[in-house]
């Protein structure tokens, strides 16, 4: 199942996918069913997660007795889609993952090329970062000249767990969506710790849809890429990581407890505008689709 | 005004800490209160931000209406003290900020003495690193063997802004409180980017109180200082800083909506435990208390 959360008159609604492009309002199918069960209706991904799997058992149950109608859904275009969830805490990130990108970056920066990190390199993005499918991405022109994209796969937990082993990190997973961690290059480099240049309001897209993770058979073997103006800049698959998904479950949560809603972005893969020759990094205008496979596609337009 | 928060019976009090050592309970103060005028009553320091400058004249309208049983509040040590505010994002987090840290930083990890950062280092802590006053630190022994501490002055916002320059920083800010930036230095150093190394569960004590800003003439000439055991390990003056209060609100804030109960922590000054010869970083049972003039001592107990 895709979920997703829109704005229907101002109010959060939790939407669900179908295969024919159609959106759910799920929200008001369980409302309208007496006795679903849960002790309140989710109005967005995020409380979906929250009620745990019992909100699943009862939106099938829902599905099923739904009349045709209801179950017909609307258009995804019409709907002005929002992120997923609304962060609690900032989202968790993976640097520097897929091994072609680290050489590529190695190059730009002007250090060898085959320096790989031996544990995994975590930073943070705010709640304010977050937007949605659709929503611009401001070009920041005062601020930097190196305004660049980063497609990733990112896992969405839905159960707590402190000290996950690799081998239960799968059960910890409610699903997966897409990220793009916008990045001020220079700002990444200029301020040491990469939070600043990482941490912009507004540059870190989010979505279109989690897709819970019965759909997804293998999250290290999906297809990823990016395109700009329609012109493909990223394209490999999540096998390339260095770091699997199982893995920075087992690291991030050493220690840390992760908690249902928690998001973290896996990495992106090598094409980022900053180590291109000359570097193309964004400009006001330009439309970039983020796409990882089973899941679908995040698209925002970079604003003035 | 010193303001903290408490649990009572399970609920969670605002409390306002009198200069004769006692706490009065300002959600029940206010609560008995008919005509406060607030649209609700704050339960702690965070939903006391929420409300805003009324609260604040609210709660001297309260006191000064106030019988002499009610005002006469009761002995800090009989409450159980918590983090004064459910943080809703990330603590922001100023890495090697006072000048004679940076030198003991750069001769302990090999590096040369005069390198100073340029531009502020942000980081983050998550939300389930914050704890009170008087709670446990665990030692996280299978995890690091070098687990650290470091005081520091905190800044509470009070005010929503973006681009804040350095002239209106201060109009941005609610009060200042105590973070002790526990670390594992061996986690910080090998995973490249701090975050790991500063995001363990419960390694963020934060505390005891939230000063109102009325009462710092200057943010920047406050003497810090951290005793283990009662032996001093670090004592400076937040005048030391390399960027002061005003500098790293108006960093932090470039393109990055600031929030009210948002909260950054200024750096710590020399004296760590890592760059001590020999190292003598934190053991079970060591008492750590982390004092910022004019708000109070932070003091947390290190756990098997």
């Amino acid at each position: 199942m895709k979920f997703l959360s829109f704005l229907d008159q101002g109010r959060s609604r939790l939407g669900l996918l179908k295969d024919d492009g159609k959106v759910v309002d799920l929200s008001a199918l369980l409302a309208a069913r007496a006795g679903h069960g849960l002790p309140s209706v989710p109005a967005d991904v995020g409380e979906l997660i929250e009620l745990g799997g019992a909100a699943l058992d009862a939106i099938e149950a829902c599905l099923e007795g739904a009349d045709a109608s209801a179950a017909a859904g609307r258009d995804l275009a019409e709907l002005r889609v929002t992120a997923p969830l609304r962060m609690r805490k900032n989202l968790f990130c993976v640097g520097r993952n897929y091994r072609d990108h680290i050489i590529e970056g190695n190059l730009a920066r002007g250090r060898p090329a085959d320096q790989f990190p031996t544990a995994i390199e975590f930073f943070t993005k705010p709640p304010t970062a977050i937007i949605g499918h659709g929503e611009r991405v401001p070009r920041y022109a005062s601020l930097t000249d190196s305004l660049d994209y980063e497609v990733e796969l990112a896992i969405v937990i839905g159960r707590r767990g402190r000290d996950i082993a690799r081998a239960d990190a799968l059960d910890h997973v409610f699903g997966y969506t897409i990220v793009n961690d916008i990045t001020a290059r220079d700002l990444q480099q200029r301020h040491g710790q990469w939070f600043k240049g990482k941490g912009l309001d507004a540059t870190c897209p989010m979505g279109p849809v989690v897709v819970h993770r019965s759909a997804i058979a293998d999250a290290n073997d999906l297809d990823i890429s990016l395109t700009v103006n329609g012109a493909l800049r990223q394209s490999d698959n999540t096998s390339s990581m260095i770091f699997d998904v199982r893995t920075i479950i087992e690291q991030l949560s050493a220690g840390m407890t992760l908690e249902p809603g928690d998001v973290i972005a896996t990495g992106t893969p090598k094409g980022v505008g900053f180590a291109m020759t000359p570097p193309a990094c964004l400009r006001a205008g330009d439309v970039v689709s983020a796409t990882v496979q089973h899941i679908g596609t995040l698209t925002n337009i970079v604003s003035e």
